[in-house]
């Protein structure tokens, strides 16, 4: 299996959402992405199509939202 | 891996989430609940805090919201 990409910026909603994912597509399987602390990935996201975070961008292509943590505007104003 | 259980109302937001999640978790990982076809498993799936479609709810209990395509509320008013 090809490597999924989750980013996410930190908050509550984002780490709750981490620990489910790699529960169920396996660590091996995604790259954790920490948007706040990796400000020059932030272009590589919206490029996929993330708007807000957390969010998986799956080895096809297409960006997945879980739930809602935060806009990537607020993760940009937040740096 | 215990079985998580993807709860969809055939919406094509809904469609293309489904074919990620089963690619990401293996169709033998994953239940694939049609909510407007099967209306008796909506109480299981508000019970498990599903608010709105595409949701996955993982083998721990976690809903978690995938994209959004209708809110329960759309699809109970659908049916």
């Amino acid at each position: 299996m090809s490597t999924s990409i989750f980013y996410h910026a930190g908050c509550p909603v984002c780490i709750s959402a981490e620990h489910d994912i790699i529960n169920l597509v396996g660590q091996e399987n995604v790259e954790i992405v920490h948007l706040a602390k990796q400000a020059s990935r932030i272009a590589d996201a919206e490029k996929a199509g993330v708007q807000s975070v957390p969010a998986l961008v799956t080895p096809t292509g297409n960006a997945l939202h879980i739930n809602f943590g935060a806009s990537m505007a607020d993760v940009k104003a937040s740096l």
